[in-house]
């Protein structure tokens, strides 16, 4: 269960955060206020998490909201909500990897100004780790959230247990008061406290965008996969509400602040500013520290442990972005190559997008979570919102072809279940909608949109493409054969690869078999002629004319020439390729013939061979890698070479 | 001859300028100075010239320096010349366009700051015009070039006329003085006058630089170009030694100032500070507005002519570049798809690679004619300086063969020119090299080395491959032949690509034919094998299993086995590819196919043949393109499709 958990239950590491910043605006609610929002937020968690028990029974194959809106509401609802998930996966990895690089600052302040640069880096390990995907590495990811969810509730159980005897811990903020903001967001202030409780509680919901990731990840479940997903969810779901309750709880009884701008937002007691180089620690960070206030040690591992917990959240969006990607490439939404796996067993061309997008969202807003989080959220609650649509018509559909009781009941009873769901998730998404829209959540619309339509656009394509392809009747039934082949061997030289090309082409006893050269310098041709007779090879040579020193010209106007005189024949161009073993070498070879084939690929009835020869430093490689990777591959190739 | 005397010709527009600003960094001597450097550049010159004629009498197909250099004093001279020439072709065009930029900014003050922007263009449109070139263009440039000695002769004798019958011009800058710089360069500041004259006559130099362009286009030139080439050298020379000695006397006589930094370094007549937006013009500007003092126009026609040229001469560059690259591809020295010509007759990727360079350098220097020209001439002169030393060792040679009086007296006198044009060459080598280095020179110097050692390594790695390559005794007598073919056609689903591919693979009747599918989605291959079926194709088809929804490696294996069972054999597997007519299809289509492709060129003893399938838009775009060019090509295009 841990690794798809992780990512909600690592959403504790900054949703509290979120509160309260959102709070801090007003200057005043933040402290009675904070923990009736976390517990509003962990009802909601519970309660969606009870209707996606429901998707996972109906659904057990996975996929997701997509796949129930899909088959409920129809291919544009599912749409949208592939489009919706695809953004927040993006969002998701940007998120996590922003926050992780806020903790690592929290532990080594000296690092804080390269904020930017540790989330990319974040993204970059969570990547490789991704593209390797090996099922050892998915083993030790456990780890770290077992841990996590033993370090926040440890610290919630202690701080609990301090105010309890009346020894409540001091936080590093605990005596700061927090001033309005005046200037910095004048719209907000205009606003009444109710809006700001809801920016608040919207802020909070982070907190649910993990739901979404365990229902995608489903496949990846033992069997039987639906119920083992349930009662992931339902464990990881009752664990977030309880850390996030209890922290939100405490840090408002201790008296923890968390605002954008520490040291214009903070005052000391008597109105006193704070110091001009105050940095303010994450909220799980400043309760640590107080809690565990004779013993530093435990804030290191708390932060630590936040850390880690992060990296293997964002571990979840490189399974969940490829996989619903694949599944939508192979619905023909998306290009086919995203649909089936690299190499590695990876979907690696999925998570290399998603790696691009998340950094380019890191970059674009500096690293900045609550710049992040305005635009995330909205996708995940359209998908729950067109999700709970969906199973309601499941259930409504169901129901009506069932007769008896029983099952009848139950399915009613379950129809209730999602029906508050989708009353409570479409509530979210107003508030989230009406709080954040110009905070940054039109982008996040934006960008849903442009993909929604972008898939349409694709899918339009293959459409139109397969029905280019589709084959007649004729073509099934008397599709007549050409009547000759024509092989074609292109000799820039007299060396193996061509001797190669030209014994594969006698070989594949074609009716005529032509060996040509373009004669790009005169006396070379006339050398090569010389040698080509003295070997006394068994195909005649044709010396074609090039006045403009060119070599594609001559070849296309010879091929085309053959073709006019012969428009039924089959002909073969037999084009040596190297196979060269470091990057570089592509500069220094090939370039004319890949020109040549690019070209000849454009004349009817012509069929490119390429014969490939691999030059040593390619078996060099090959082998080098071999010998350094201990692959599970290794054999297989090794049986190749 | 226009064409190519256009860039020795165009120096003009900036050569009294690098003098002018040389000077002024002494504050004192410019004015008595400068016609005597004019003076000593214009003899340059015309030795220079007289040089060179010769020259092009002993190799008149061309190559230049390089071709003498290789030719006389073995290859690592020719290359030293080839990568100083490949340098200088690049700073070149770098120049012509800054200079452009500049009197493009004389005309119109507002796009001054931009200058960067403008000559970026400036490259865009001769890297344009060279990839067409066509013929027709070519005759449309000679006419700036007759333009521009026109209106510099016109400027000149206007000029002279007014001060010989006392009505002497007065420029904007006639009556200012010019202040020795104090801070600015203390380096120099310490440094005699001498070296203050010689880095103002290594300056003027650049009007030398346009004699290697006419040497290296040589095979440009109608028969005979030798002659012929020699006769527009002898012309141009003569008439930019006129040029540029007339326009320095004349400047000089006029008081016209020219310094790096206007507003410091000139004071008006009492010592006031001059007007603190005061912008100053090229010196050709200038004079133009000081001799045609009551009639502004010509103000414009002679900097919009000087404009025009300079265009031109960078067109030269586009053409020096890839030619001497293409003579240095064919020798292999550089990568050979440098060394033949693309669609267009022209040398593309040559003409690219210049322009990205040029690019890169007028950004980096943020297009500063004086910080350009640090940089420029150490290659010309080095290619000077050698190529007068291949001619020397050419007539030693020759003399010591020859008998008989006549001609060889002739040799003698030929010999005693060049070695007089070494000495000078050699001087003024030293000349820059002593007064630039630090300025600048030493980066062309590195980028020389560094190009040096890369052709080295290319003609090693070259010469590598080619033993690698070449046949053996057995490869030539008793090569046998694989015993079997057979042929396997890779199916994905039935359509007419997949329906040709297996026609194609029938026709050229191999041993044995396969067709495969990989069980990616188990249903889909139930059906697919249905449909076969009922199809009645005449090919049994192989469906391989696929646990992890992958394509590569079940085939992969496949013909791994084929290959383990039948070691003997030629396996040719048919891969459909399907041509498309707008780049970003290729996003939608192929890419499987590529991967699958470049992995099966890894296993011995197969060949891939490619089965073209050429998708409606690109025939559609194909049409498109025939009827928009009204291309030369057009026809033959037409009759392939």
């Amino acid at each position: 269960m841990p690794v798809f958990a992780s990512d909600m239950i690592s959403s504790v590491a900054y949703a509290p955060d979120e509160i309260l910043l959102a709070l801090s605006l007003s200057g005043l609610v933040a402290l009675t206020v904070s923990p009736w929002i976390g517990l509003a937020v962990g009802i909601v968690i519970l309660v969606i998490v009870a209707c996606y028990r429901l998707n996972l029974q109906a659904y057990p194959s996975g996929g997701g909201d997509y796949a129930v809106a899909r088959t409920n509401l129809g291919t544009r609802a599912g749409l949208v909500v592939a489009a919706s998930l695809l953004v927040d996966f993006v969002l998701t990895l940007a998120v996590s990897m922003t926050v992780f690089a806020g903790y690592i600052g929290a532990m080594i302040p000296e690092v804080k100004p390269y904020k930017v640069a540790i989330a990319v880096a974040g993204i970059l390990v969570v990547t490789l780790a991704g593209l390797r995907g090996s099922a050892s590495i998915r083993r030790m990811l456990a780890v770290p959230t077992y841990l996590f969810v033993l370090a926040v509730l440890t610290t919630v159980a202690v701080g609990t247990y301090r105010v309890a005897t009346g020894d409540t811990p001091v936080a590093a903020t605990s005596g700061y008061a927090v001033l309005p903001v005046d200037e910095e967001d004048t719209a907000l202030m205009g606003l009444t406290a109710v809006f700001i409780v809801l920016r608040a509680f919207s802020s909070g919901s982070v907190a649910l965008a993990g739901v979404q990731t365990v229902a995608t990840a489903v496949p990846g479940f033992r069997s039987p996969r639906g119920r083992n997903a349930g009662i992931t969810l339902l464990i990881t779901g009752a664990l977030s509400a309880c850390m996030l309750i209890g922290l939100t709880w405490l840090s408002a009884r201790i008296g923890i602040k968390y605002v954008a701008a520490p040291t214009e937002q903070l005052v000391a007691e008597a109105g006193r500013p704070i110091a001009a180089d105050f940095e303010q620690d994450p909220v799980l960070g400043q309760l640590a520290q107080a809690v565990f206030s004779g013993f530093p040690f435990m804030f290191y591992v708390v932060a630590g442990v936040a850390a880690l917990v992060l990296l293997v959240a964002a571990n979840t969006s490189t399974e969940g972005f490829p996989g619903l990607s694949s599944r939508l490439a192979r619905d023909g939404f998306l290009p086919r190559q995203l649909a089936t796996r690299g190499d590695r067993l990876t979907f690696s061309n999925g998570i290399l997008l998603l790696a691009g997008a998340a950094t380019v969202l890191v970059i674009v807003f500096g690293a900045s979570v609550p710049d992040l989080i305005e635009l995330y959220l909205v996708g995940v609650f359209t998908a729950f919102v067109l999700g709970q649509l969906g199973m309601i018509r499941h259930w409504t559909v169901r129901i009506r072809r069932m007769v008896s009781s029983p099952v009848r009941r139950r399915m009613q009873l379950n129809r209730v279940v999602n029906g508050i769901g989708l009353v409570l998730t479409a509530g979210v998404l107003t508030v989230v909608l009406v709080t954040k829209f110009t905070g940054g959540a039109w982008i996040a619309i934006a960008a849903i949109a442009v993909l929604y339509v972008l898939m349409g656009l694709i899918h339009r394509h293959y459409r139109r493409v397969d029905s280019e392809l589709a084959p007649d009747e004729d073509d099934v039934s008397a599709r007549t054969l050409p009547s000759n082949t024509r092989a074609v061997v292109v000799v820039t030289d007299i060396h193996k690869p061509m001797l190669r090309a030209l014994a594969y082409a006698r070989t594949s006893r074609p009716t005529f078999l032509d060996a040509i050269t373009v004669a790009v310098d005169e006396e070379a041709a006339e050398a090569l002629q010389d040698r080509w007779d003295r070997m006394d090879l068994p195909v005649p040579l044709t010396i074609l004319d090039s006045p403009y020193r060119e070599l594609v010209r001559p070849v296309m106007n010879h091929v085309a020439e053959l073709r006019r005189r012969s428009p039924r024949d089959l002909i073969i161009v037999y084009l040596p390729q190297y196979i060269v073993g470091r990057w570089w070498e592509n500069v220094l070879h090939n370039q004319t013939s890949l020109r040549l084939k690019s070209r000849l690929l454009f004349v009817p009835n012509v069929v490119v061979a390429t014969v490939p020869w691999r030059l040593r430093s390619f078996t060099r490689a090959r082998e080098q890698l071999l010998r350094r990777a201990g692959d599970v591959d290794a054999e297989s190739f090794r049986e190749l070479h």
